[in-house]
């Protein structure tokens, strides 16, 4: 069922520390050594040092989704190389509450790593990488299992934007079943770039997509605005569950007002204000 | 559609501080220094500092506010200044809870600055400023985007007095429909003195509105009162959904129970008690 | 409407201090210091002083009620004095997450302090009072306005154990509608002997009862077991209305269980498991 | 009504140290020392230390799932001991969020505690024993009463799981409801060997089973894994009411698709980055 590439990304990425030194260990006492080789000749090279700027940014952006309950243990956030749009970073598979400067990595848009230094690395990159790929004008991604939104999203009820602040959404949202764009034996997962591809076809130019029975993937042109759209696509969630257990004709934001709020309040920077409160919070503690 | 007014309001407070120090730059470039220099002549007096626990107060139910989950990133509060009653103070744009003395403001009831400083200002402080001028009992505004509220609100479900702690409400509150009063094409913000006088009009004797899509206002005699009624309103939406959710038929105060427990309550300065201690835990994090 | 207790009540407990000396004055300018002396004729003698683990444990009782969210600014806990019945200690009139030992006041069973010393009391401390009197096998009473408690009953829904922690109520709570027992016209509030007496009435030989539109009041035997039960009522309302929300016919402890249960739970001290940990927490912040 | 088991149970376990104290007292002065006799002659030898990494992640264990508020003041977790399979550690009768590594009691798979040492001791270590006994795979087990749990179980809906991280209960998990298992006057508790071995029976080989009106019990080969289940029981448990309240057939894992991801998230150790991000936070704390 797996294909070759799903099973090289999980040996590289997929595997405890222990159990990858070992199967290491295994591969060259058998002489075996082709995934560490044909790793080696694959890797990209580095399009150089990033803007500590925008590193650090990554670093609060993984603080704040965790201290604000967008992610938990999991889930991943990623920025593009502000130096050379083929490149992003990620964390090494970390928990994002625990990310420093010191745990980024570099990828390419094929989601290889520059230098995997032997890390645990996320499985699910493919996301990130192949969404970059389609989508020029998105610098930011963030993968959530935010609870509010997978209830949504299993219910089959789309969301609608509640109130201004989650008026990105005012133009709808799809929906990314993995199970219809790739048959029922999938393991859910984005571990492939085939499936990376297949989310990035049904995302296309929308803002967000929600992932059924596993979360949802957010994009904005940089950090802050990627952290702010989730943040709120998960209040936003929470009160369109709530209103329409209320009312089920409950009112919600036209996309025309949707749109001219966004346009109002986004095109200034106002989403900044909040930027700098979840970084005090997260980055205080 | 932007009235002059509205644009002037996003060109003085809309812009973040580099957008801002950029556009007058290019003004001044291009010789239409027509902004800054209208700006200066409209600049309305001071009535001179106010007393020092009053914007220590102002200060703490910023902090409380944010601290009790009634503001997050956005929302605003003011106090009517104590020396005279045609200026407000609130704070420069800026999330609550990171409010200090040095970010308070002064400004006349047309909610202009008395000394803008070059600072990012709050878009919507018209809210503020119209209720002040047709309401001399009321001293203290809150402006909030308290989840529940707007749950409700969308809903379509009118706020009733579930317990004691919110008798204010006995006597019903409007809602602030800006698509019913303002037409379709609004941006959903009270960004112009039309758009505030608006919004006081459907307010009228009320201590409290709705508005739909975007949270509430709130307002009191004194700081404390509306901090108070702030996170009632906020707790009696989320029991009024639950009873509701138990039981349609629910029993709420009756409109003369409400009106003599608030009376009791809140002629005897009961709500201090509460104030003390949302004021240690504030301030004290 | 008020009787001439009520007023009394008012006047010597309810006043914020900056009233209450103000009145003062006003009195003994008018030559009019009748509250004053009537009050000093009132004064019941001190049964002397309790062991100081009563007055620590009753310390405890008011932080960790707050710390576990079954009080906010408001709510009070009293324990019966530990030297003789007919006397009892609560706080003066401050939020329970701010009591120390220094506040502690002592009451007869009509609900006189033993010394005033000018401080503001709470108006309801006949709830306790009135309940000492027809319970002697009551030593503890807590009076809350827990949210889900207060949601199940304006909905109207008595209070079921739904697991065995709230064995408790296994014998079903009544309810004390103020309405329906002191007529329409009352402002909701346990500030009269006789509300008192009616409260107690209604709460009969059962561990606690409902107040509509108000909150509950909870008794035990001690002041840990009765903190214990006033946590339980409250994470089994919640519950209560979970298991309702999805099934209709929820299957609860049947009285037979839920009796067993209380006698092997808690004729063995178990709740002292929780008592020691509650107090670590909320003594420790 | 008990038998002869279930008092001694209650007689070693089940007393506060005062009363324990006492009635040994009483037990000496009458010259019925026979329960202290038997006991010495029951009580089953050690197995000597267990591996010290065993017993901090045991404490990191209980902290853990208190800190996550999987349990309270009770419930409990034990583990296998890593020398013997006839042996397993528990904390002696505590809150979790108190136990340190001097709390942890081991005891032999009949549920006798090696060295009691006079010390109070959970009533339920049962649950523990008889699932170790018939489950050779299992060698760490938690007993909780997570709320959103409790609430499915008695509303009678059996948890599916909604998105990947619960993908270990897509197989199902059965209701231990001790009313039926074992008659109408049970106490509830799972506080003798008989009751134990039921519990286990209606467990089978699942990884965790509902204990109706009480909570769960869940189970795997590791403490890391253990704690995951039981924080992703709840967590799916909450998600699958809200899902359900919104549209009664919401789509949730099938079994196939629970099964693929849950051999490769869990084969992979993936689980182990949010038990190093839990064991920051809880025992930072």
């Amino acid at each position: 069922m797996d294909s070759h590439e799903e099973q090289m990304a999980r040996r590289t990425s997929g595997l405890g520390r222990r159990k990858f030194l070992y199967s290491c260990a295994m591969a060259f006492a058998g002489g075996a050594i082709f995934a560490h080789k044909s790793w080696s000749q694959q890797s990209p090279a580095s399009a150089g040092p990033a803007s500590p700027q925008l590193i650090e940014d990554l670093v609060a952006a993984n603080r704040v989704l965790a201290d604000q309950g967008v992610v938990d243990g999991f889930g991943h956030v990623s920025v593009r190389h502000d130096k050379n749009p083929n490149r992003y970073f990620i964390s090494r598979s970390l928990a994002p509450a625990l990310v420093t400067a010191a745990d980024i990595m570099e990828y390419d848009l094929d989601s290889r790593p520059v230098d995997p230094r032997g890390r645990d690395l996320y499985s699910e990159v493919f996301i990130h990488g192949e969404i970059y790929k389609v989508r020029p004008d998105v610098n930011a991604v963030v993968h959530s299992h935010a609870p509010s939104v997978i209830a949504l999203g299993v219910a089959g009820i789309l969301p609608r934007p509640v109130y201004h602040m989650s008026s990105f959404i005012g133009g709808g949202l799809p929906v990314f079943d993995i199970r219809k764009e790739m048959g029922e034996d999938t393991n859910m997962l984005v571990r492939t770039a085939e499936r990376g591809r297949s989310l990035a076809r049904v995302l296309g130019q929308r803002p967000a997509a929600l992932m059924r029975g596993h979360g949802a993937v957010i994009t904005a042109n940089a950090l802050p605005l990627v952290v702010f759209r989730s943040i709120y696509l998960q209040t936003n969630s929470a009160l369109q569950a709530q209103a329409l257990s209320l009312n089920p004709n409950s009112t919600f934001l036209t996309e025309r007002e949707a749109e001219l709020v966004d346009k109002e309040l986004w095109d200034q920077d106002r989403h900044l204000r909040a930027w700098e409160l979840w970084k005090e919070k997260a980055m205080g503690r």
